[in-house]
């Protein structure tokens, strides 16, 4: 019976069985002491037994063996035991040397970023770069569980579409039997017409973006969480869900991940339940008093403010997420809601310095929407259109959601530099593998 | 305060506020008979004060509308409840005649699926439709259950790939900023690679094939599960687990969602923890001596056959999942494992007469696989190889796994005639929209 290495000390004076990776090999002493690493993480086995140390001549890192041993408890071994008289077998003999080596810290320095992707498929079994991608897969368990519970229904919606034009992105273009198709950069369109079903929708999945640039923002193709709730009565019970649903999911990892998260210098969230406000105006103003630049020409937030006015946020209201509201008529989509005559009834939602989500409210007056697609210079009868605009046809209720980007939040609950180390397999306009 | 039409029974005497969408509209006897649907279902209304009446004229069908009323008893209305002096709001007036009736029970014959597709959006607000795509939200909520408790950590890896070349389907084939690149039909290399770091994996997400048929079975994007565990013991490890997780699967979407179940005429499961195992050649004689066919020219199973076998296991062994085991080496794939000369360590698993998915254990020493890859005429020097091949160049041990097909899962498992009718917006050689 295969015991994991986070039971070891449940088993002290017990004679065990384990199978894994060779993750580290050094002799001391005339000892031989190995790491086992498997997937919940390192063993260390003192070898006495020359005829056993033998067994490992030749023997690289990632050979994959068994270790049969007792279990004697030690203060200075990962987990506080340590397996003596071990036994081995070796299920797979590895000869080759790994590419990089795998048995230190996480130090993504940007310089070597090319070369941890090149060798991904080897450097993800450091122990660290598995955490990161473990705090990922559990971000997205406690997501899913908050909206369950508010009752959201989960959707797929389809990828290869006929027009993909919605957002603003440019889109990739593909030759679909013939006739040109896209692939979907959102699913805006299709998650809208779901909340005529189901009220409240949400999706995870792929998100395709041809993007030209070159940078530490930058991705291809990423995963978005798009969220969609109807009959709200305002505005503000679309920032209050996205709202609830970070604290829930960030509070909730750190109850659950705390010592992965330490491994990893995660820096400790700085959250309230209630996150601030603060209009885009005011950010614009508050940033320009307090930092003497002329800020006046500025629509968007500059990314140094979108870092300011977290920082800012942090120290004087006791929480790094902020809403920058009443987001400005030119950043105003087609599909959004108008408050006023400079503003949409919209806000960004920004976490340690990084958007990760604008959050509007929609329009969903038919007759209002296709003015707004006339405006932004879209054609309301475009057969691509004609699915999305029966939904509002035929009665839509007060709505509004997000696109809320999975892998910048990964990025900043872990503390990373660059979205592309919160990706298993980084697409860019550089990289199309591994 | 909103109430939802499935909490009415607990508030009999109480005038209560609701909020949803005109459904169904009748004059009986002097009095206005309207039914409101709501996320939860729906609440009918009497409306006797002929103002309140007069506020529905020229309303169609999908009109948003609040409802203060009266809750009162009713046996013979749905939820065992309904709304007496029944106060009207409109919020979104809606004066378009619906395109298609949405308020009838679910009967998609075959000539009819294309006008259901063409009206989707609106389709979908028919209640039974409603329903398929609620069990399948359940039915991924429940697998998902299944394997975290199992210890499987969710991941995601790229559709947009160098080389997709390798299962045998056709691929989309797309400009990937200047660079020749296609979209992923499997996550097969990088689930394997990652056997490699967590040893349990899984992943859900869209899977493109450029299938040129148009048949019932046959859609170009699919929402594939893929599977992948290692250091198992042997090839049953991986059958067991698969086959866990669809009892486990089914038999709680028929105890947490068997009214909707029923409302659909989904057929009930006969499964028994234990699914009986054929092996394909087995299958090939069993059916032919019930049959007096010839199936001596067969290799794979026909359809005919995936049917038979099935119906024979649900009467002989009361389980109407099977697996058809040693798959015959020309279904094998360069990666499966051989068991021996004529089979390989591969089962395909049938439900309802149809395959879920293929379970194979794979070959996991590089020599022999480089062999395997040769042998079926790929180059295992391509770069598109290199980060597959250098995780086993640097330990794999042995795994498993299958592709799951979830839009298969939802036909069978309510009883559908077609995987399009299991899929909200579906894509084959003829449809790209909506």
């Amino acid at each position: 019976m295969r015991l994991l290495s986070n039971e070891l000390q449940d088993h002290i004076g017990e004679t065990v069985h384990l199978e894994g990776w060779l993750h580290k090999k050094r002799l001391l002493g005339g000892l031989t002491f190995i790491n086992l690493r498997d997937r919940k993480g390192i063993v260390q086995a003192v070898i006495d037994d020359k005829a056993e140390a033998d067994k490992l001549k030749g023997m690289q890192i990632g050979t994959v063996m068994v270790i049969d041993g007792k279990v004697v408890s030690e203060p200075r071994a990962p987990g506080g035991a340590e397996l003596h008289d071990a036994k081995l077998e070796i299920m797979v003999p590895v000869e080759f040397e790994p590419p990089i080596e795998i048995d230190k810290p996480l130090s993504h320095k940007p310089e070597n970023l090319d070369t941890l992707f090149e060798h991904r498929a080897i450097g993800l079994r450091n122990l660290d770069e598995a955490k990161v991608f473990l705090i990922r897969s559990n971000l997205l368990r406690l997501i899913r569980q908050f909206l369950y519970e508010h009752d959201f229904v989960e959707i797929q919606t389809p990828k290869l579409v006929a027009n993909a034009a919605e957002g603003g992105a440019e889109v990739f273009k593909l030759d679909y039997f013939g006739k040109p198709a896209s692939l979907a950069q959102s699913p805006q369109l299709y998650k809208q017409v779901m909340v005529g079903v189901f009220e409240r929708v949400f999706e995870i999945g792929p998100a395709f973006r041809a993007e030209p640039s070159a940078t530490t923002r930058h991705v291809s193709e990423v995963t978005m969480l798009d969220i969609e709730m109807a009959f709200i009565n305002s505005h503000e019970d679309v920032l209050n869900m996205v709202q609830d649903m970070l604290y829930y999911t960030v509070t909730k990892i750190w109850e659950q991940y705390s010592s992965e998260l330490k491994q990893l210098r995660a820096p400790e969230p700085v959250l309230k339940p209630q996150f601030p406000r603060y209009s885009m105006k005011q950010i614009h103003e508050m940033y320009q008093a307090a930092n003497k630049v002329d800020m006046s020409g500025e629509i968007d937030l500059t990314p140094d403010e979108e870092r300011w006015i977290c920082e800012y946020a942090k120290e004087h209201d006791g929480c790094e997420a902020v809403f920058a509201t009443d987001l400005p008529k030119p950043k105003m989509k087609f599909y959004h809601m108008s408050k006023d005559d400079d503003a949409a009834l919209s806000a960004d939602l920004l976490f340690r310095g990084l958007e990760l989500a604008t959050v509007p409210q929609r329009e969903h007056r038919y007759d209002k929407l296709i003015d707004q697609m006339k405006a932004s210079g879209l054609k309301p009868d475009d057969e691509s259109y004609r699915f999305y605009l029966q939904a509002f046809k035929h009665g839509l209720p007060p709505h509004g959601g997000c696109g809320f980007g999975i892998d910048r939040l990964v990025e900043k609950t872990i503390g990373l530099g660059n979205i592309k180390e919160a990706i298993l397999f980084p697409r860019d306009i550089n990289r199309l593998t591994p």
